[in-house]
């Protein structure tokens, strides 16, 4: 049956042509809606009192849960189920596991024989970890590591980078990771330029060990440790498939290893995200980070709607994407440690959910997975809020803020603090959007009924991120199971492949013929 | 006359009820379309064989821009008339006067008076740099300047930041800059940890001299330059309008000004960036860029459409935001330097153009500036590319990519270079998106249809760089034209602030009393 003949679709049809008012008089003090429309789990807490809906919508939201057995589905995955599939044809028929890479901290994981493999690999990385840290491991010039280069590209880099990005004030004194991703030489040049090789480890990340940008790149910074006579069989790591052309002794000082279980874009808590965190952080650290993962992942097998926090996170985009037609979504982390969590969440949400076909083989009926963007708050304030408020296109937004700063550098100006100023604009934003403001000055009408959520934690520590990247991942196995589509393929990545190899043999022989890029296109459109 | 009236807007909405059908068997190498479809301008080129598009919407295009006088009414803007304003009501009634800026090279500039004022600033600024470089000028403890933090939010930040990124590869050697943006005061505790304040000039800037933001964080950096021992009044410069608070020399070295005919987002190649630009790249290569966006002010002058690349690329965003009804635009550069000039876009775009109100004071009857969002690719081929290939939804894109790589360190892996591989890919992607590909399979088929235009130029330095600059700063106003908007205020980031300004009252007191979240918010909707 597709979702839009089931019971709960109509319902929730009905209910989207009368959509709660936010900008009525009175909406948002009524009743103690903001006090009551408040979800906590694994520690951090959503404020949805400012999405258009109301105890009706609550309640359809959650037999929509409920008939499409959407907790039941996510608890089958944690199980070992092999949903990544597509029914009647080929496809990659395996399971979805990332979240065993943390179920390390009971006796009776949801699913053994994979968090049997993440312990194994745990225990490697911690003993590795140590070698550096006393000193057994050195560089080929005999000193010790400072610096990582983390070198791959899609899930193997925006996944791992943003979290670093929002954990670099709890690194390890002295020492630093930097990142090379892109296909674009300047890219690894810059990071070249300014980094003092004899004491750098490089991570090479890729599960098949044949990512042409990673092999490219990896090519690139072999060769400069030779320039500089080091040598590098004892500077890098490896990241990838057991059995893949880079699990490789002669070339690395050691292997983690990565499985197919685990799709890119859900892979920051595995391996291809601990060897770095685990450099940068420490293993403690590192822990904690998994942990708060783990405490959210089992937040989200709980059946009831408003104390799961990433099932409903899920059904209030639903109901924004699906129900009220609004084709984005906005995420406006209030953290500059955050600059680049926003990037992964476009990757993993979009490349989930961005989808035509059902599990079942059908074009899907519905729009699924919405277009994802933002930036840091209060930057963003400055820049694109203008359309927010003001524009003719309506997005809905989920913040994201914090209590405390994490370095506990603060200044005090008109009796606030900087890290106040930062959550009182966010919750002012929030307001502002749902209530709006009448105006004589048609310039100044803010018409209000624009959608947010807040999502809030105490601190961005290495605990409160893993539960942060755990809510989103939940989050997109939800709306992908709601719109009954596969969110652990990506066909749609193919065609590109298959055409830019036939741009490149066409500039080879280019190098010889000189094709203008007009002529390239037809040569390429020939074939 | 609404501009829904217009017989070019009906002529459109017509052509748009077939548009052209880029998936259908030889669209694309048809009548050499792709060698027809190219526009150049200040050296840069514009191919949009991709887009859907035939000689008949060119024509209706060409016709649209006559009907409305998009390019007498950019030129009465360069020119000096005063459409910053909306008739009838209060508003800011300017000048919009971001050409003058640049239009140093002629002995007729467009608009005399703020040419001169520009001029006058930009010799200003090159006194000052010859003193940093002959040593006249020097730190409290007599160390020549090495590094620059910038201090800024929104218009002074991002597109400023942005063009460094970009233009980073031609830095004086020695010279690097830092950037201080948001109230976060975790932001600038990780720039101070990391810079030698001796030898570190700060670059202020304000137009008012009162954004809370940025004299938050100056007084942060004065107070760190106060714990070392040293002299804030010999690292400090101003940039901001004349007569603001900040323009006081017995706190600033030098304070260069910023004019009220030029709004933020539109202040890059004001003193707003030339200040640090011209302290990272110099004076020569500050020039070049300069010119370089002034070439393309030049070129938007002319009134052929298909020779005018501005006015081109924006009626091409018009026909697929308001005829084919695409609610976003994606800008994809194949250029790490790049990675922020999408985040600056996004403001300049988003806050000109996200307005619901003519310019006549009434409500418009179209949608306005669409959501703009991007990433550098190849990056962005391993996340979201998924949606853009196979989603259901549809989403413009202009990919931007150079022929040679800025540093110049490559590496030939099977024959073709790391910067043919970036181009192979770019191409790739936009035949990929247009043509689509049939299959047995319903997991693999591509539906094609999704248009693209492509930028191109030969290598991303100064010039071509401000080229890039100015071509998006007036396709911006052209669609402002277009939809008879203001595109040069922002009421709409009004509300936020007296709301935020609510919250931090309860704040202050809850110091004393303790209020929860839940709390603040019902006291400040009391209000």
């Amino acid at each position: 049956m597709d979702v839009i003949q089931s019971s709960s679709w109509s319902q929730l049809e009905a209910l989207a042509k009368k959509p709660f008012d936010l900008a009525s008089a009175g909406a948002l003090a009524d009743d103690g809606r903001i006090g009551k429309m408040v979800c906590t789990s694994a520690g951090l807490r959503l404020l949805y009192a400012t999405q258009r809906i109301e105890a009706q919508t609550l309640s359809a939201l959650q037999d929509f849960a409920s008939e499409h057995h959407l907790v039941e589905r996510y608890q089958e995955m944690r199980q070992g189920a092999v949903i990544n599939r597509i029914d009647g044809w080929e496809s990659e028929n395996r399971q979805v596991l990332h979240t065993s890479s943390r179920d390390l901290f009971s006796s009776h994981p949801a699913e053994p024989v994979s968090a049997k493999q993440a312990r194994i690999e745990y225990q490697k990385l911690q003993a590795f970890l140590d070698d550096l840290g006393n000193g057994t491991i050195l560089g080929s010039t005999e000193k010790p590591f400072t610096t990582m280069i983390n070198v791959g590209i899609g899930g193997s880099d925006l996944g791992p980078r943003s979290i670093y990005e929002a954990l670099k004030a709890y690194r390890i004194d002295g020492r630093t990771v930097r990142f090379i991703s892109n296909v674009d030489p300047d890219d690894a040049a810059e990071v070249l330029a300014s980094t003092d090789l004899s004491e750098t480890l490089v991570n090479v990340v890729s599960k098949s060990g044949t990512t042409l940008e990673t092999l490219t790149n990896e090519a690139l910074v072999r060769q400069a440790f030779k320039d500089q006579g080091l040598d590098p069989t004892k500077h890098f790591v490896a990241v990838t498939g057991a059995g893949s052309p880079m699990d490789n002794p002669d070339h690395y000082l050691r292997s983690f290893y990565m499985f197919d279980y685990i799709g890119g874009r859900y892979s920051s808590s595995s391996m291809v995200g601990c060897v770095m965190l685990g450099f940068a952080l420490g293993f403690e650290q590192l822990g904690e980070f998994l942990r708060g993962a783990h405490e959210m992942d089992k937040a989200a097998a709980n059946p009831v709607l408003d104390e799961n926090m990433p099932l409903l996170l899920a059904l209030l985009g639903v109901w924004n994407h699906n129900f009220l037609g609004y084709p984005t979504l906005a995420i406006l982390p209030y953290s500059q440690a955050l600059h680049r969590f926003p990037a992964h969440l476009q990757q993993c949400d979009m490349e989930s959910n961005g989808k035509s076909v059902t599990t079942a083989g059908t074009q899907v009926q519905t729009k699924t997975g919405p277009i994802i963007w933002g930036e840091p708050g209060t930057n963003g304030q400055h820049a694109f809020y203008q359309l927010l408020h003001q524009g003719t296109e309506i997005v809905p937004i989920e913040f994201i803020g914090f209590l405390c700063s994490q370095y506990g550098l603060d200044i005090t100006i008109d009796e606030t603090t900087s890290q106040q100023k930062l959550v009182a604009n966010l919750l002012a934003q929030s307001v502002a959007l749902a209530s709006g403001q009448a105006h004589e000055n048609p310039n100044k009408i803010f018409r209000g009924n624009r959608p947010s959520s807040l999502i809030l934690g105490n601190k961005l520590d290495p605990q409160t991120m893993g539960a942060l990247l755990a809510l989103y991942e939940a989050k997109i196995v939800f709306q992908g199971f709601s719109w009954q589509i596969n969110s652990f393929d990506q066909e749609g990545v193919q065609l590109g492949k298959v055409l830019a190899s036939r741009f490149l043999d066409s500039m080879s022989s280019r190098q010889k013929s000189g094709l203008s890029i007009e002529k390239q296109f037809l040569k390429v459109l020939e074939k």
